[in-house]
């Protein structure tokens, strides 16, 4: 025998979202300007009350111990008092426990549902780092389609029907829907809800964008499918919402008490979520409504830009997204990887380059998506216009090289 | 079929550690004072240079937005020239990658090392949550047992020896060891390391007790065997360095560029460890000598104060520690965490109470431990002979009920 790393992690699956990050170091090394369009990571101000918060805590600090597993009392009481009741989400503090991000939320909550050789029905295209976690707990993600073709339209409730086996045990969705950007309504919520309650699925719900939504609607959430309560495991955090992605702050959200009993075991392995971080979103809640409506404003300016700009583009076309802030755009090259990877390596304008991040990964079905990209419209729409007109001008270049 | 939660999170053990936490809260409820001996969560003060870090950045900060997962650069830098490079622990930046505290290191080491169905040996008795672990991955620990009776002494590699099979991938060891407090000498390390490379193993060697050391000897750690390279995998943290337990920042450190790889993968899933933790260990890299010199003596004033103590309780025996800050203690009593369940809710000296933990989870023996608990001497001197005091109190009460 030699030394050798586990198969488990030899076969574990890079994050396709930041395997190119290294193409990406080397061109700002050479002094490129690279725009990012490739991760969730917006440029908004965090609110102030938020970094307030953690000065505040500095100034009085003797040393910084653990919290309790579940997180600091004050956090998950103003979470649940002054952020869940305003959104119209009823719950108690046992309820709710705080996570390290909504990674940690999702890993735990798809551990909590399903065990190795269990499946899990998710939307495709869906966030990559599901496959990831179903990867490394064994369990196997069953893919409802959905197609840029007509707008990622969520398909009737009997396309979930024909994936359920006795190895079905959740329904995971993200809405508003990263990367397609689509969001569910209030409708299509009661049907996701009832097929659950009658196959006695989980529903674990990630919310993390429920701030961005572009539609009159309200944002509806699964907490409040009526009759859905045991079943629904919600996955929320305070990285897009407040613009602190850095803060590592999430929470797990349910009334089933044996989900939140599992959810402590897993809290309670690795101690406690970041105290500085949990001091910010402590600060968080006080984040005025005012701040929430300019940036859904800045983000609609933003989403109108990139979609007007991407379909303008020959060979293009791009979905128009009602939420989060990602949409995926078909471009007229054969291997969407291979030239996001060019734009690093090759193509320069003004010393400039855009990256975005290749769609094949969102995808279960093989082959699907290869053609596609998802853009994160993140960046103020100067910068924003500058970023996609590199963009045009690359794929011209790549596609007449 | 009903909605049931996972078999493998039922079954998943609650952290012995903390699920006494509840009866501890609840006599506080009472107004309760509770000597906190059961946590590794010292009361001493964060080096003042660590949060003015964080203030500073939080001055000029718009938005936290994510770093790259292995860490802030300035972190990782600063790590190997101001901090591996001062010890003597000579690696290059790409050998470290900035973890969610050693809790995701060791968590991420024993998947690197093992797949399911593997085995890595241990010392017994070891930290709880490499068990936790453990049980999560399908991985079986292998129990090298030590005995309060010969005062935790590390037994000859003959014992490591007979527990070596074709599924055996690694040794994990503690240096200084949570919860023995014992600290392995060069010899011993060399021994292991030796035994490693024969065998094909990884060895991974969790220090985050480094500055806790108090024999004469420096510390030796497993980085710095020689032709043992490509097996160690060092599991670190400031948590206990600093006091920085709340920040939730480690490192992983290898040689090793496929170990390395892997540990990449992993940190990608989660995007990136916590950014104002991050901040704090940059300004903790500035900490002077005499921080640690000073917290050095303190715990030796603090050892020398709870071992004797807890020796002149009639039937009590522990054993001295030369590292870390737990002594395992054996109390006159069938069953030590009824007696530490019992101190919570039902005796109390002047509306006080101590909390310790019960030792039977550290070993994978069956049986062995119950009679034993562990003491964490994070107090000064005067809370810890008041903590003390009220526990032989406590013992002789219960053993008289």
């Amino acid at each position: 025998m030699s030394l050798q790393i586990s198969n488990n992690t030899k076969q574990m699956p890079a994050s396709a979202i930041r395997k190119l990050v290294p193409f990406a170091d080397a061109a700002k090394e050479q002094g490129v300007k690279v725009y990012h369009l490739n991760v969730g990571a917006p440029d908004i101000k965090s609110p102030q009350c938020a970094i307030d918060e953690v000065v505040r805590r500095c100034a009085s600090m003797h040393h910084l111990s653990y919290t309790n597993s579940a997180g600091l009392m004050k956090l998950r009481k103003g979470l649940v008092e002054k952020y869940y009741k305003k959104i119209g989400i009823d719950i108690e503090v046992p309820e709710l426990l705080v996570e390290v991000a909504g990674s940690e939320a999702f890993a735990s909550a798809m551990q909590i549902a399903a065990d190795r050789g269990d499946e899990i029905i998710v939307i495709e295209p869906y966030y990559t780092n599901y496959q990831t976690f179903a990867f490394l707990n064994g369990i196997t993600l069953k893919a409802v389609p959905t197609s840029i073709d007509n707008d990622f339209r969520i398909p009737d409730i009997s396309e979930f029907e024909k994936l359920v086996t006795d190895k079905t045990k959740a329904v995971l969705i993200s809405n508003p829907c990263n990367p397609s950007g689509k969001l569910f309504s209030k409708e299509e919520m009661l049907a996701i809800g009832d097929f659950c309650r009658r196959h006695d699925l989980f529903l674990i719900s990630d919310e993390v964008y429920r701030e961005f939504c572009y539609t009159e609607e309200p944002h509806f959430s699964a907490m409040n499918i009526p009759g859905c309560e045991q079943n629904v495991i919600l996955v929320d955090s305070v990285s897009k919402r407040y613009n602190l992605c850095g803060a590592r702050i999430g929470c797990i959200v349910s009334h089933n008490k044996d989900v939140m009993a599992a959810a402590l075991k897993f809290a309670q392995s690795r101690l406690c979520p970041p105290v500085f971080g949990q001091y910010s979103a402590i600060g968080a809640l006080d984040t005025p409504q005012s701040y929430f409506d300019d940036v859904r404003e800045e983000y609609i300016r933003r989403r109108d830009c990139a979609v007007k700009m991407l379909n303008s583009i020959p060979g293009v076309r791009a979905s128009m997204p009602y939420g989060a802030f990602y949409t995926i755009a078909e471009l007229p090259v054969d291997d969407a990887e291979d030239f996001v990877k060019w734009m690093l390596t090759d193509f320069r304008v003004d010393s400039q380059t855009t990256m975005v991040t290749p769609a094949a990964s969102f995808y279960k079905t093989p082959g699907v998506g290869k053609r596609q990209v998802r853009i994160a419209y993140v960046l103020e729409v100067p910068e924003l216009e500058k970023a996609l007109d590199i963009l045009a001008k690359g794929l011209s270049a790549y596609c007449s090289r």
